[in-house]
Formats: structure tokens, C-alpha cells, sequence
């Protein structure tokens, strides 16, 4: 196993402190053989029973993208009408899609009974699978953000109209829909932390004991 | 934002190479402050409006030990029965669970209607709130990784059952179970394809066009 140094460490937790949810992006494209690259860097994430259930889906129908556009606009809508006031002023202004600036975007599906992996692990908690696809999503986050590529994670979108614009098998299932680009601005606090939204909380940082 | 290097970049590689499922402990523990800067650490993981949902429970209880251990045997035995022959031998040779041996047991809980992050980004993937939590896990896995720390996920386990043992909030969700400490063999290759029981698959990590 290889030694990992102090320094390492301090640069490991640097990267999970500035791994933000990018919402502004440059349009310059990320070259093919980077993004290529962080594909299969995530393809070393955990999988329950090695089932790898991922499925990434390169988005560049431009036709696809509006439909995935005005799903978002839709569901958009739909979360600020049911809030009022200051906070959906708060959260208009949020900007929550960088999907008209980033250059690239990825679907990220997964399969839900993947005959690899031979259903270990899974009996009792089926959601493992899914959670799988997760963590390579977060692969894919961290090994974006330490070669300076933002990532920025869509969930304001109704996941079944979306697989259906994307036209894949039925059975996957939607994960999430990433905006990926260069970011137009850095920073190690998250947006909604600076534009007042949430904070976080130090009681996370502290064991509940049984 | 800091500069990451080459070295870096094939260093965190390294990390996702060698960030494996342990299964085999030592059973000297980790040092509390060690643990206790992972926990700090997990809690930067990205989370859905910031909802940070996670919980972080450290059992120590011999008796919620012996209780969990019971479940993971009578969930292993149902899920031996379902197979028959050569693969149910290679299923229980696989030694599932390193419950024995590991000094640390960790379960991460997950609130399901988290108030923190008031629901922003969680209303059409409600889901989103416990892929946050999985991602905290994730962060844990990778930190302790990168300190010589192994975890092990338990999953064959019935998560209702192990979060009445630990008798902690009901509306809470049980995520995982996690043995912790240090492993007493290390390996860049996950162990379920040492033990012939699943290969990864090269066409995952080709993008799938829209």
C-alpha cells in the first residue's frame, strides 16, 4: 500500500473543502481525454457485491438538453410556489442551473437489479445499489475538482420525465444530471452558506454514543 | 483555490485504487482523536441544501454489539440459502463481516425530512437527502483510507431491526454499519474479485451518447 504523507493528508481534506456545487461555469469545453480520465477514476468507487451499477450518460443533443432545461424550469416554478416571501426570493435568486452555461452535460443512471455483483450484499438493503451510484458520482466530484473542473449536481428535475427525454432503458433509474465545466468562481464555502441560505452544524462533528 | 499537482492527482488515484471493503481487522483501536477528525472530516461531504442529514453513532455497547452480530448471522443465513452449490461455499468463505474483529462499530443513520437545508433541491428527489449521507460515508471511507484506517460495510444486516437495537430516533434511518480499525491485509484489489466472485466490467467505463 502506498505511504500516504502528512502533506497528502492536508491536501486530501483542502480537496474536500473546496469540492463545491458549482452553479457558474465557463463555456470552454474540457478537452475528451479529461473527462475520459475522471470516468474512470470514478469507476473506483465502492459497489455493493462489485455490481458497478453506474451508467454515465453524455448529454450533447441540444434537443435533449432544452427538454432537460424546461423540466428543471417546470420543477423550478413548482418548489417557489410553494414558498413565499423573502426565502423564495432567497431561492430565486439562487441560480440554481449552471445547465445554460456548462458545456457539458452528464447523466448519471443506475441500474437497480444489475446481474453483475450476483445480488451479494443487497438482500436485506436493496438500496445499496443505488448508493453505489452515488459514490461514484462522488468519485467523479473529487477527481473533477482537483484537476480544476467544476461539478454542479441537478436534482431540481422530475427523474422519470428525464430518463424519458434521455431515451435509455426503462429500468435504469435516474441519479443525477451534472452540469461539468471549468467553474467561473472558487470558493471553500458553499453558495448557499455565502448567500445566507444554510449553515452548517457543529453538532454533525460530534459522536452520538451507544 | 489551492494548486493541485501531478503527485497529488496520482496520489488521491492511489487512494480510490486502494480504498478497500476490509474485512480483516487488527484488534488494536484507532486513537480517539484520529476518529474523531474523520468524523470532522466526513461532515465537509456535499449535502442537498445543506441539509447535512447524517448521524454519526459509535456503539460500544457489548450487548447492542452482540444484537447487531446476531442479525448480520440470521440475514447471512437467509442469504445462503438462496443459493445453492459452489457460489453459496464461495458466499460464506467470503467471511462477510469483520463484526468480530474490528475495535470500532460506527452505524450512520440518516433524518429522513431533515429541517437543516429547509428542502431545498429535495423536492421531486426526496431521495437526494440520504445520497447525502451515503457521500458523508464515502468521505469517511476515503479519510480513513488515507490514514492507514480500514472500513468495512455491513449491509447484511436488516437496517429496522439494528436501528431499534441501538435504540436511537425512530424517524431515523439506518445507512450503514461500518467496522473500523486497522486491516490486517491490505490489497489495491477488491477482495470479491481476489475471491473470483465478480470482476469489474470494462464497458462501464465507456460514456453511453445522447
Amino acid at each position: 500500500m502506498p505511504e500516504f504523507t502528512p502533506l497528502f493528508m492536508d491536501q486530501l481534506h483542502d480537496l474536500f473543502r473546496w469540492r463545491r456545487d458549482v452553479r457558474h461555469f465557463r463555456r470552454d469545453p474540457v478537452p475528451e481525454p479529461v473527462l475520459d480520465e475522471l470516468l474512470r477514476v470514478a469507476c473506483l468507487a465502492p459497489s455493493v457485491g462489485l455490481s458497478e451499477p453506474w451508467r454515465f450518460v453524455r448529454v450533447d443533443d441540444p434537443r435533449r438538453r432544452d427538454a432537460v432545461r424546461q423540466d428543471f424550469t417546470r420543477c423550478n416554478a413548482d418548489a417557489l410556489s410553494d414558498r413565499t416571501g423573502a426565502d423564495a426570493l432567497r431561492y430565486a435568486r439562487l441560480k440554481l442551473a449552471g445547465l445554460d452555461d456548462a458545456p457539458h452535460h452528464i447523466a448519471v443512471l443506475s441500474h437497480p437489479e444489475p446481474a453483475q455483483g450476483r445480488g451479494l450484499g443487497r438482500g436485506t438493503m436493496p438500496q445499496t445499489t443505488t448508493w453505489s451510484t452515488v459514490m461514484a458520482i462522488h468519485t467523479f466530484w473529487l477527481a473533477a475538482t482537483a484537476v480544476g473542473v467544476g461539478v454542479g449536481w441537478v436534482s431540481i428535475i422530475d427523474p422519470e420525465r428525464v430518463r424519458a427525454i434521455l431515451d435509455v432503458d426503462p429500468t435504469l433509474e435516474l441519479v443525477a444530471y451534472l452540469c461539468v465545466g471549468y467553474p467561473a468562481e472558487v470558493a471553500s464555502t458553499p453558495e448557499l452558506e455565502r448567500r445566507g441560505w444554510e449553515r452548517r452544524a457543529p453538532e454533525r462533528r460530534e459522536w452520538i454514543r451507544r
